[in-house]
């Protein structure tokens, strides 16, 4: 398939298929990425009780598990819930929001990548490093400036980016001004996005909260998660651009949901700023 | 009283008695639940610690329930705030947020029911079926498609509100396309509302919330959940109206909440869309 | 410094050190406090695990304890963290949401103040009373109707504000129609605000989080406290001012994100409405 007609076949799959997306995700922005799943065609559910979850995957096309706001309870039920999706074959995205930052994260991050069939890892580049285990310091839950994949760094990037998909069995997505998605075989640099993303809260956990989603329906599960970034990305973009004199981040969050939910196939095709990246290896 | 000056008269007290409004509520949706409540003319509280919710539901009006992130500490916060609201005499809602689609939601709500003086149940079909234990399947926290309420079902789906609110010893308001809100002795059909509240997050669990500010405020609770449901249709239909070329769920989101707060009761009154439903017995 | 330049310089010490704030905060506004800090110019980061929160506190600039929605795991989180930042020397800021309304409330927002060197408590005039131990009853999470500070009464409760921070050892912010900002040398009072930010929830908690930001950059503690409650109350001013016919609060919320966003040093001295209180002894 040319990558056009893989991205939009990905986002009509979405929109046919009405995927619903368990999200076991953080308290911060947990109403935008059941918000995010709705507007680009899916179907949300939110739990993370260990007593409610195993129920819940099994009615489900796909789980993301996010660990912005981990505690006892939602790491228990995070496992269940990933074992229970393992036994259904159903795709993991894992956010591991903040590893890097406290051994808490960087340790629960590392053990859902060792113990359940994770298909996607979502992360800032300091995350992933630090899944990667060569991590320095994450700076909260943002990125260490020093690991932000501009253009001059996006080859080695990939070939980071492919190395960890090789050694951990999945794929992965990097988000920065450059996004870069991989998986061992192949890695692509996504282009589009705005640095207003990262004025609000939540654009990296409602990424991966689509990807799900994307997930759910895919026949290949990287051209899912790169439509799914570009469809982010985009969408960044648009709300940018629909942004009128004297109106800030409230309205911009306002706005890339709207673009989010408007988002058609051709506009997708259109708007994409993809290249494939070819690592020497 | 007539409807129209029933349905005046709750919004009306409402607004004059500023009732709060204790909300054991799911992590989803909290925050636009409690900006609903304010909205509307109230006050909310939201508190889910079971040593904090007695003194909670103490100084409240009304309790809402919803068990959309029910887990074992909020369980436990929602029998203790109910069993105060009993002694106290304060009118309970119960949302029973996917029951049916596990095992632990469809007990946690029909326990709910069976040890509470609930005053209100308000879901969507199937919810409602999972309760009076003839359910199928729930498709997540939505309706099944096979359960949507249309204007050829109203009768039938009167009649298993009256059959549900006099087993339950409750009233009840089930939404869908047309809602039906109900007690043993009266239904009603509204006609309000858009197709656009099913395509962002919690314009149930808002509705909920609403029905507890109604419910503290009510001479008769049938009548309060009836101007609740009809506020909240003829707001998402103002919302849609409201919208401009090129704008999806996240202004629908903000418009619906500005259409909440501008309501009164002329507006109200004039855009209400309800029948009277006589169930042939 | 006269207080133009320290208002400006404030604002411009948050801007240009991008704060790491640490906040364990309620699930109603979190997300809401999290786009808040960022839109000031800081990084937040939400965390209430106790086994997490001591490495996130320790890369942090500042800590904020809002018990909004209390709960045992929450508390012992706001321990260690609090004890962890005590340690390194870092501020921190105290909202005792609902304290005076429950037991557990008014107990843990007292246990707070007494075991952690709290750097400021920011709360309306019900929740201060309340950990003064002088309080009548708070209403719910709002401030009782009797204890609401007017223009006849700001310098009673400057009085009031100026004993409490003697006392309590630390600066203090009761926020209400006129905002007044305190420690046991000094007091201001700020006219700043709109009643509509009283229509939707989570200005307070929004407010505590921009304190972190603020106080975690401050070279003056006061100062600091004194330029983030002008900037929300500006902010409020400014969002009012930006609503067209036929908006609502759903409008305000996202014109209040926006002012808070586009704030600049000038336009905070030029709206600064501030004069200080000499209070009699």
């Amino acid at each position: 398939m040319t990558q056009a007609s893989s991205l939009s076949a990905s986002l009509e799959s979405v929109k046919n298929a009405t995927p619903l997306v368990h999200c076991i995700t953080n308290a911060v922005t947990i109403e935008s990425c059941a918000d995010a799943v709705l507007a680009i065609g899916g179907s949300p559910i939110m739990s993370d009780e260990p007593k409610d979850v195993e129920d819940i995957v099994s009615i489900c096309g796909a789980l993301v598990l996010n660990i912005g706001t981990l505690n006892e309870r939602s790491i228990e039920g995070m496992k269940r819930a990933g074992r229970r999706a393992a036994e259904l074959g159903l795709p993991i995205v894992l956010d591991p929001v903040g590893a890097g930052a406290s051994a808490l994260r960087t340790e629960t991050a590392s053990m859902l990548l060792d113990e359940l069939p994770i298909a996607l890892v979502k992360g800032n580049m300091s995350e992933v490093k630090a899944l990667a285990g060569s991590a320095g310091a994450t700076k909260g839950v943002d990125v260490n400036p020093e690991d932000i994949v501009t253009e001059d760094a996006v080859e080695s990037a990939a070939a980071f980016a492919q190395a960890f998909a090789a050694k951990a069995g999945c794929a992965v997505a990097i988000t920065g001004p450059v996004d870069i998605v991989a998986d061992q075989a192949r890695a692509f640099a996504v282009y589009n996005g705005t640095p207003l993303q990262g004025c609000i809260t939540g654009c990296g956990c409602v990424l991966a909260a689509m990807c799900g989603a994307y997930a759910a329906c895919a026949d290949d599960l990287l051209e899912s998660a790169l439509a799914a970034v570009v469809h982010m990305g985009l969408a960044g973009e648009m709300a940018e651009g629909a942004l009128a004199a004297g109106e800030g981040t409230g309205m911009f969050r306002v706005r890339l949901m709207d673009a989010l939910s408007l988002m058609d196939s051709d506009s997708l095709v259109e708007g994409a700023r993809v290249k494939e990246v070819v690592v020497c290896r």
